[in-house]
């Protein structure tokens, strides 16, 4: 495999963030700053921000996030072939469900962070209020543009109305949101492996198995390669989880953009806290192995997608 | 016109709270909380409830809304012609839309009310996490409910899109939530009447706007009904909001289901406060009898649209 994993998230990043920056609401239109607390979370500004982490000398991470979930979509569509020009506005409707969901996740009331991708979290900077709402309009917004006539133009409308089916499913009760639910309800107490593992299906999984599974339909998957990408997907989605909690663990605060270690002072069940730190990461290893095997039946187009699975579990932060 | 409005409404209600009461989540089904969170401010359990408000002595207003929204859509969707079966899981979309903005409305940072529907606010029940959680599930299903192909049956796909649009666009930064900043923005400081009505055409009137012109799209309506129906939700929002601000200063905390005159004491400003009591009730009049006048071109079956705007600005709750 010659693909240069980095090279290549790197540059559709780039993609992702500039779609977003001349498609986004202008942040001089009112409610300006709706549009600015929605501009805070989600963008890096275009370019690297200074870490405002107290103590931090240097300049720190990108504000804005990896987008691993809007280059799952792309990196699925183009697993399959020729991609729509619509894939962008919709693989960008992941990255608003998942920042909606880290700014509420931060809120006082939530895990009460004040820092998130090495900058004061919405709601420390706009106010509780504004981040709530700001959290609700990008909601709306992973809605808006996946059926906005002016932003998807050439997709199937049958496969659209599927797209937001999964958008939907992937983000709410059955999935995200009821992930939340039940990682709150563990949090202070023994969970054993089945719970912590429903936990993270819910919470992180569905959403990158909607992710995958609508890059696949967007570039017209048929059922045997779209039931194998699902399967890829379920796999990172564990990976990537196991791989957050031993980052978790293992990381410093310049690495992650946020405070170390807090899984652990709030008493959450972690995979190093059950398998001991070695054994999670083998767990994360092997559940990236499992995902590659099943991209067997694909060939070179699937590169991307086996380079994210061991990036996933490879990476710093 | 034979047609008793109130007949028709509650006729509808009971339509609208059997339809949810068959299909949303099952409450005894993980994560059971954020299913209970949900319906408890969603249902009324089929029956009225006793009125927790401090020194009430009967029973208070049903603790589920009245529907205002969906049944909207559906008499939008019964003017023009015969409705699809798919009518009911769209227009409860309005519902939730509706209702997961009360619950974040409610939150302590936002207007920290006690009380909503004669009972304590979601986040007395279930605690400030469980209320943003349980508006954001809300917010999702309501999405999926247009878009799921076991609900959504019998619509064309290209309208479907147009729907789940709509929605979107009444829910967002341009609707709703844009509303809700510019309402936060106002509060404590003296703003005129464009900017009164450009807060209550954007919190209120996108999404009633947005449920009138689904049922629109539901029904096959053309363009020229299209837009007379447009016309009418925006009178009728305009109407609905003046008359929230005259039950606010008219309206005992019994009748309302929650404490009365709160607007004065947050400085919010009000048609009351600036055309005085008379004046505002006036120009709710003037507004529904506009809406009632966009209906000319419409037959009978528009009659409960007619009814409608009348009640909006007759109602005591």
């Amino acid at each position: 495999m010659s693909l240069d994993i980095k090279t290549y998230l790197k540059d559709k990043r780039t993609v992702v963030d500039r779609y977003l920056e001349a498609h986004l609401p202008d942040p001089r239109t009112p409610p300006a700053v709706l549009h600015e607390a929605i501009r805070y979370s989600l963008l890096a500004g275009g370019k690297r921000v200074r870490a405002f982490l107290p103590g931090a000398t240097g300049y720190g991470r990108r504000a804005g996030g990896k987008r691993v979930r809007p280059i799952l979509t792309i990196a699925a569509a183009e697993a399959i072939g020729p991609c729509p020009a619509s894939l962008l506005p919709v693989a960008c409707a992941f990255e608003f469900i998942h920042t909606y969901s880290l700014i509420h996740d931060d809120l006082p009331s939530m895990d009460n962070d004040d820092f998130r991708r090495g900058r004061p979290t919405n709601h420390k900077v706009y106010g509780e209020a504004m981040a709530i709402l700001a959290g609700d309009g990008l909601h709306a917004m992973a809605f808006e543009w996946c059926s906005r006539a002016d932003l998807v133009t050439d997709l199937d409308p049958v496969c659209q109305v599927q797209i937001i089916a999964e958008l939907a499913l992937g983000a709410g009760n059955g999935g995200m949101v009821g992930g939340q639910v039940l990682d709150i309800q563990a949090e202070n107490r023994q969970v054993d492996l089945a719970e912590l593992q429903q936990i993270h299906v819910h919470k992180t999984g569905k959403l990158i198995r909607a992710a995958v599974r609508v890059g696949a339909l967007l570039a017209g998957a048929g059922m045997t390669q779209f039931e194998h990408l699902t399967g890829y997907a379920e796999d990172i989605g564990l990976a990537f989880q196991i791989a957050d909690d031993v980052l978790n663990v293992t990381g410093t605060r310049e690495e992650l953009g946020k405070d170390a270690g807090t899984d652990d002072e709030r008493g959450k069940q972690t995979y190093p806290a059950i398998y001991g730190l070695e054994g999670a990461q083998q767990l994360a290893q092997d559940c990236a192995a499992r995902a590659i095997g099943r991209l067997d039946g694909f060939d070179e187009k699937a590169d991307p997608l086996r380079g994210i699975a061991r990036y996933i579990v490879d990476r710093k932060n």
